[in-house]
């Protein structure tokens, strides 16, 4: 590590977790010193934007405290990552994958910051948490500060505790997307704009942020009101796919209110 | 209608739709008369919180030009409503009722709004969708004006597209907090604190706020990420109903895709 716990760091990578992770180092009192990549295009325009360096794999690397392997699940497991400087912590961003993946290195750990990224839409990093895990405590430490320099929500996940939370993640995010696009075409083919329920949507988002959510559930099946629930399911004959979805949703809700 | 276009306003009920709407009604250039109840303990403390008087439905009224039925969906075709002052626009808040349980009155019509509504949480009615429908124009002339007083997001809606819009919310809010309680759950169950998912939750409602939910949607299902997908129904063999869950989700999700 350089003086002053300056931390000098390199992202490996240029999809949408490496441009929001290096957007928010290199505004953060480390210094973000190389973006490195395979695919040099892609690596040059993050770089530039972030004042960093593009490198490729194969070419000679500035001094690194930390590598961040922002990149695909399977790229995890490749040859290349043996080519990074050893004397760097490796670590990566994947929710799925065992830290295991990278002891190869002598230090390594996990860098996972729990958020849905997109292209479009900037992210106000100090609000998405991180989740770190190292191979020994000194590299957590390491990690712990370049972690609480981006962000105010730095958590200590292991490998088990880390897969279980991005489980709960697909429920929370992307089931809960299917949710939205489902009531979106319903929506739709009745002639109505979707913005109508986006006021609905934010709130119950809004609303979990204070609650646990069994505690604020409502609708037609937490007050198992049969006749609407057979009402809706009529009225879905069109979409058996939507029928199926709603009948076996609205039993689940009705029999964790049994189990109250 | 009284001079100068402020309408006299009468609310039935006490729970919270009723309070909500009553607040935000005695807030508006219009005036919020009497809260009128079978129950006269809760159409008290109602009416003390928003300056109007609190009446029972066998007392004399001041005059009125709208009364709100904020009541459960069973009370709608109860006797008591042909005891209301038949002058009044009388309308109800529900967003599965049709229009004609009211029918036995001359000026008649619907005003829901759109929303999720816990007595522990305000809201800020300005941003909540109200939907209207009237028996003539004129009626429904009336009701704008009300509501457009209350609320920026105002709609007209008829019977069957409200019915439609309910069904939605089923998906968009109810269901949607079902996905937060499995993850919950899911996330307890490993030992982690539900705080760690609530930025994504917060994240993945506020993506929707611009964006069509087909276009933003991601995770293991998006991508067919087959071994993943293995991966979670493997975790959950000791929750058969969520593992039946993900794997219909899970399904849905990649055949939309498929359909693309």
């Amino acid at each position: 590590m350089t003086n002053n716990d300056k931390l000098r760091v390199g992202i490996v990578g240029s999809g949408n977790v490496a441009t929001h992770l290096a957007t928010a180092i290199a505004e953060s009192e480390h210094e973000l010193v190389h973006i490195i990549s395979r695919d040099r295009k892609r690596a040059d325009s993050l770089a530039q934007n972030t004042g960093a360096v593009a490198i490729t794999i194969y070419e000679q690397f500035a001094p690194l405290d930390i590598i961040i392997l922002a990149i695909k699940d399977e790229a995890l497991g490749e040859e290349f990552i043996n080519h990074l400087p050893s004397s760097a912590l490796i670590c990566h961003t994947s929710g799925s994958v065992a830290m295991d993946v990278l002891n190869n290195q002598s230090s390594y750990g996990i860098f996972y910051p729990l958020q849905t990224f997109s292209k479009q839409k900037e992210v106000d990093f100090n609000s998405i948490p991180i989740c770190l895990e190292a191979n020994n405590s000194k590299n957590l430490q390491t990690l712990h500060q370049l972690a609480q320099s981006i962000s105010s929500k730095v958590y200590e996940v292991d490998s088990a505790q880390r897969k279980a939370l991005h489980l709960a993640a697909v429920f929370a995010c992307n089931f809960t997307n299917l949710m939205y696009d489902i009531s979106e075409k319903l929506c739709k083919e009745s002639g109505m704009d979707f913005e109508i329920l986006r006021p609905l949507i934010q709130e119950t988002a809004a609303k979990v942020q204070d609650h646990i959510p069994s505690e604020v559930q409502t609708g037609p099946a937490a007050r198992n009101d049969q006749k609407i629930i057979e009402k809706h399911q009529a009225m879905l004959t069109q979409h058996p796919d939507y029928q199926n979805i709603y009948k076996i949703l609205t039993n689940e809700i009705i029999q964790n209110n049994e189990e109250l």
